[in-house]
């Protein structure tokens, strides 16, 4: 169950008024009770088309497919672009499902690296080192679960360039898409992309805090006429489940248009208060090196280990922490990235005050100050950092301190 | 598009007021839009499990998993009992989803027949010379798309006994379940089996008439615990989509309860008168051979090819009707049984009898008496099928007539 990523647990971030309407009013025409073509219906494909096209980028309702959820999306499109054998490049850390649905396919899967150091970005050259004949695509989540890192566009045109080179196509994760905090910047993928196609998926599911409805979608950005035979894949691939709920595709067009700015900001600005707060405490916190997040919902942190001798892993740190305090927070080894966990945003003022005067507890019971540290200790304020697994600078602490 | 087994596209069969209400009390609670449970909300499960219970045959909240439509039951059942390689026998005629489903997992078919002069029951001999060793599953529909056969408990305990010799489990498409004409009656497979396993799929899609909604279930019914590894099989591929729209799951439990008899009941009178006079007049059509149906919502129609030498096919046949006269009717080539043709039940009234009329026009004008027929023709009447292809008693006819 992942309750984790699910922001509507506390009731704290109700959804748009807007949302309910809009199904009301679906419900009550009685246009969407029957099956619906499998890509979806028109005006819904076109609603999305609509709110994903930018100047640089624009789309058609033929270039949308809806999907029961992102998940869905993001199966079908693992599935069309990657045959059993081939390999697909994923990010680590990153969310799980990009690597479950390669592996129950046959597919195989390679880890490119993101770098705490600098907010989480690419490390590119070790990204191109890992492409070779059998690479199918590269899977990119932008902003991101689980590091909360909202790329510039300036990172994101090097990396289309990187990817250029190789004439692969991009899977863009972008179901937190606009979802960055004040004085950030959202841009799409397609909307930076010349020359590299871009397989776009996202939905309702976070913007609008109705996960549970799946309302996904797929939009398809070619480029140089590269995806053809993807787009006749992606058709046949849908006829299996025959597209998400009707009554929501009835309302999607109503959602996407009507839903005040007001709605996003106030759930952003909730989100960001909650990570300055954590943010805050973490740093003080003996043997923690939190990443501040720049969007989504949730903030990486680093577990200095060595500072914690009586755990042997982030898992065992995070067990041991729920035992005692209750406070829950994913181990990053989920996603791929020992020595750090992850905390989820989106949880209640009160909780978050709570939650840190725990955290707290918990960290000064337990941090040991070492004389001599290196090896596997979390290294982000020195800056070092080699494919996700850290050397240490050697720090001399005050004996007995 | 499937609009064909869609009973909500001419607008005269509407959903019953409590689907509805239903679903906007879902809406108000507000605990539905976040995730659930991958195999659904516990009450909604439990609420199918009382649903599809029966004295014989009872089963919990934990048997079941919510699915999106039928559909993605039927392709988790597939995909988690056989094995690329393995085989499955499917129903000729016969929906086909189950084909479709199964090539694109590497998983083999082999056809069993459905015997029109018997009302479509399976002729077991046959369906037993095709299981061998890498037979995983075997597919049943009852009631029927495309026969609109019902089959009598006597034939669903032959069937059983037959399976369980093989110590196969069966997959049992009972998407129409309770949808039978006055006079007939429904058994669940599950009710009768004593040592099969029962995988049955079913849903709100037929009976409730609302198909876009996409709530489906799989409902296991072991024996003899045999299908743990398959329960655990079936909830990790819940988690690929996570489960179908939880507003719907809401809905549920009142749906199932509070959706009054007269409803159904309203449905299947409607859809019988229509079958009887589809019935009455393909009867007295020359060359075309109804075999009435007994519940669902279509009826197969054997056309005589040998006396509409015009036509290569059934698919030439309905595509001249579709041109000629505006009757668009499925040639049953699309269930891998030529010579014969679908027609949908639940048009309304005045396009039945429009309908009828068009189909006179035509096969009066098409219909030549042939003086010797033999071969390809169709020969319910004559009480001869062999494994689906048809050879006719030569007839005499009065030459030049
Ligand atoms: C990065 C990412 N992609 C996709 C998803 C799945 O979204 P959905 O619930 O729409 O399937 C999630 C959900 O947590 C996510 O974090
Ligand atoms: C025999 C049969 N099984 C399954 C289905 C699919 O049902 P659903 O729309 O719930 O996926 C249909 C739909 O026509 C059907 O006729």
């Amino acid at each position: 169950m992942r309750f984790s990523g699910d922001p509507t647990v506390f009731g704290n971030l109700p959804l748009d008024a807007t949302c309910e309407e809009a199904v009301v009013e679906s419900l009550h025409n009685r246009k969407y009770n029957g099956y619906c073509p499998s890509v979806g219906i028109k005006e819904a494909r076109q609603a999305v088309a609509d709110y994903v096209s930018t100047p640089t980028s624009q789309v058609e309702a033929e270039d949308v497919i809806l999907t029961s959820g992102c998940s869905h999306g993001l199966e079908m499109l693992i599935s069309c672009l990657a045959d059993p054998g081939q390999n697909i490049l994923l990010p680590r850390p990153g969310f799980s499902l990009y690597k479950t649905i390669a592996v129950s396919l046959g597919i195989r899967v390679k880890f490119y690296d993101l770098l705490p150091e600098r907010s989480w970005e690419i490390d590119l050259q070790q990204l191109e080192s890992l492409i070779d004949d059998s690479t199918a695509a590269i899977v990119v989540c932008n902003p991101s679960n689980p590091c909360g890192s909202v790329f510039s566009e300036e990172h994101m045109r090097d990396i289309l360039t990187t990817v250029a080179r190789h004439s692969l196509p991009l899977i863009a994760d972008e179901i937190y898409e606009h979802f960055v905090f004040s004085g950030f910047k959202y841009h799409s993928f397609a909307s930076l992309s010349e020359d590299v196609p871009i397989l776009a998926s996202g939905g309702l599911t976070k913007r609008f805090l109705i996960p549970g409805w799946r309302m996904g979608w797929i939009v398809v950005n070619d480029r140089h006429d590269a995806l053809s035979e993807v787009r006749i894949g992606l058709q046949k691939l849908s006829t299996r489940i025959l597209g998400p709920n009707t009554l929501v595709q009835g309302a999607l067009p109503r959602i996407l248009r009507d839903t005040p700015d007001s709605f996003y900001r106030q759930t952003i600005d909730y989100i960001e208060e909650n990570a300055q707060e954590f943010y805050r405490t973490f740093r003080e916190l003996p043997g923690l090196h939190p990443v501040m997040p720049q969007g989504a919902m949730y903030m990486m942190v680093g577990i200095d280990m060595d500072s914690y001798p009586e755990f042997h892993s982030d898992v065992d740190f995070t067990e041991r922490l729920v035992t005692e305090e209750s406070v829950f927070c994913l181990p990053a080894t989920c996603f791929e990235y020992p020595n750090f966990f992850r905390v989820v945003l989106t949880v209640p003022k009160e909780k978050v005050t709570e939650a840190c005067q725990r955290m707290r507890n918990f960290c000064e019971h337990h941090f040991q100050p070492t004389t001599v540290r290196n090896g596997n200790g979390c290294a982000i304020q020195a800056g070092i950092a080699l494919n996700g697994s850290y050397s240490a600078e050697e720090l001399q602490t005050v004996p007995g301190k």
